[in-house]
């Protein structure tokens, strides 16, 4: 039967790897995943991803003209080999021509917040713009760049670290070399870090959400969200200064780059949805009017398909190098990731 | 006489106008300038623009091919009308169209931070990056952005506001409508209140400062740079915080951008140049290592000659959209600004 222009989209995490079948329309017609343990080594990892990738072969969709990959970790664009990632423990696994050598398509691989970007840019809550920012709020925090149509790599393909702008310039230690990134207040370890002080100094009463978390060790910011639900003020306290953390750290951003677009996701974003209005907020009132009137605070759309979406359209459109014009809105708007199509 | 390629740049501050005939190598040929006042209006500044690319012209060299116009304000690209400009007081001057109307070339008019970005970017210390970050400290701090070797202009030409990038979220008042922005600490303007404060605390002693500037009410960033290189203690402490503010500003930056090249520029840093090793080391150890290890920062290069430079060369580029391809190193690198050319 005619599979014409289906892609595969692989989402390599720490815990699970994810792919998806993805139709030129960015429609995910088929899906399967594997669990993982990062501790189990680059070769049971492509095993299982090799079996995912299978899995959504193996009905009634048996082809895929390539395989786009989202990897949590720094990509040579080059060749598809993971430099370094640190939830993985790898360090120079030739990904791209693994899968290249099993499955016989052209392969890209690229990092995964870059990935989610694209598919959130291309089919998700970024759709249409040519001026984006996309900002993802996990346990750290990273992003994405899109300016006048096309995303933005950097000069070291290390754009979009959007959590390690500054917040606070001197203020809490990061887990990078400098304190007072945005990571450093809004991230999912910095909110439990936060949470964890403000029940040491029990100036607001730290009780309730101690009991959830069972010791001032577990306090997790999944504690402080479900805790802030159930009304616990202090959590509450923690998620508003958050969402005006987040917002005026995303404010800086705006105003440096203009974009019409900021695109909110991530799992402390899904966790805490309320942040968004918080967020638009302090943008608003944050960045230089011009900046201000241009844009609109949105949620991610794709939840987990961001990143299978996103990474099968950049393969699609490094394929596509031969007819640049056939994008809308941009033409040639992601400066292509180069397929791996064998040595 | 053949006068090839020629243009005119146009540099409308608010105390000057400073015209230069630009050759397709960014020389500036011959220059020309008039001093005007704020308050004249703009008929009158117009007149004494049109005098001084006048004197330009009247020489050997009596043709350009275009105008281009760097104004300190919002500018309109479809129309070449200046929206607003608080510092000459103006509001929706249609400066294209006047310029158009007197000297019968296309005339294409844009922000003056915009024009000075472009400059050092095609002709000057940004020459050859594909991936830029221009930071202009004066008694404001603007700049400009080009990434993979295009002029980011932003979703409504406001971009590169960077002086409005978050240092200290909830600190020093800024003059826009935030706090803790970049400018609030190392613009000339709060390098002034900085220096006031630190003179009222007494903490580092501050009578050589106070008596440099006659008066507290008195004391400038002028001041403060010529008192440190007298060796006042007060006023080096200030500088040296100057660097490291900037730098640790300029690294959130880095890594949300990843550029190759910082470059430096404006009033602050003519006058404190020592500045530059302080923000480039700050630079570095507040990076994270992929974006550290692929940047430099250095100083502008075309000093008063940026404008006029930049404005004349995205003028000749907004001529040759016929042509995209013959710019080095990115073909249509600018989008180009609208030129005007009549109604």
């Amino acid at each position: 039967m005619p599979d014409d222009g289906l892609v595969v989209g692989l989402d390599v995490g720490a815990t699970k790897v994810w792919a998806a079948l993805v139709a030129p329309d960015g429609r995910p017609v088929v899906r399967g995943s594997r669990t993982i343990h990062s501790n189990e080594g680059p070769d049971s990892v492509i095993a299982s991803a090799e079996e995912a990738i299978r899995a959504c072969l193996g009905g009634e969709h048996s082809n895929a003209e390539a395989i786009g990959v989202g990897v949590a970790g720094q990509v040579d664009p080059l060749t598809g080999a993971v430099a370094y990632a640190p939830n993985l423990a790898w360090r120079d696994v030739p990904l791209g021509k693994r899968l290249h050598d099993s499955f016989h398509v052209p392969v890209v691989v690229m990092n995964d917040v870059r990935a989610a970007t694209v598919g959130e840019w291309r089919h998700g809550a970024g759709r249409g713009a040519r001026d984006l920012l996309l900002v993802f709020v996990g346990t750290g925090v990273g992003g994405g760049l899109v300016a006048g149509g096309r995303l933005i790599e950097g000069a070291s393909n290390a754009s979009g670290e959007v959590g390690h702008s500054r917040l606070v310039a001197g203020g809490r230690p990061c887990h990078c070399p400098s304190r007072g990134c945005l990571e450093a207040y809004v991230g999912g370890w910095a909110i439990a870090a936060r949470a964890r002080e403000a029940i040491e100094a029990d100036s607001h009463g730290g009780a309730a959400l101690l009991r959830r978390a069972g010791s001032l060790d577990l306090v997790t910011a999944v504690h402080v969200g479900e805790a802030a639900h159930a009304g616990d003020p202090l959590s509450r306290l923690l998620v508003d200064e958050t969402g005006v953390y987040l917002g005026t750290g995303v404010a800086g951003l705006v105003n440096a780059f203009n974009p019409a677009r900021v695109v909110l996701g991530g799992g402390v974003i899904e966790g805490l949805p309320e942040l968004i209005p918080v967020v638009a907020a302090a943008v608003r009132s944050n960045s230089q009017p011009p900046a201000a009137a241009a844009v609109t605070v949105d949620r991610t759309a794709l939840g987990h398909d961001a990143i299978p979406v996103g990474a099968a359209e950049a393969a699609r459109h490094a394929l596509d190098r031969s007819s640049p014009d056939s994008w809308d809105p941009a033409p040639r708007a992601i400066t292509p990731p180069r397929a791996f199509s064998g040595m």
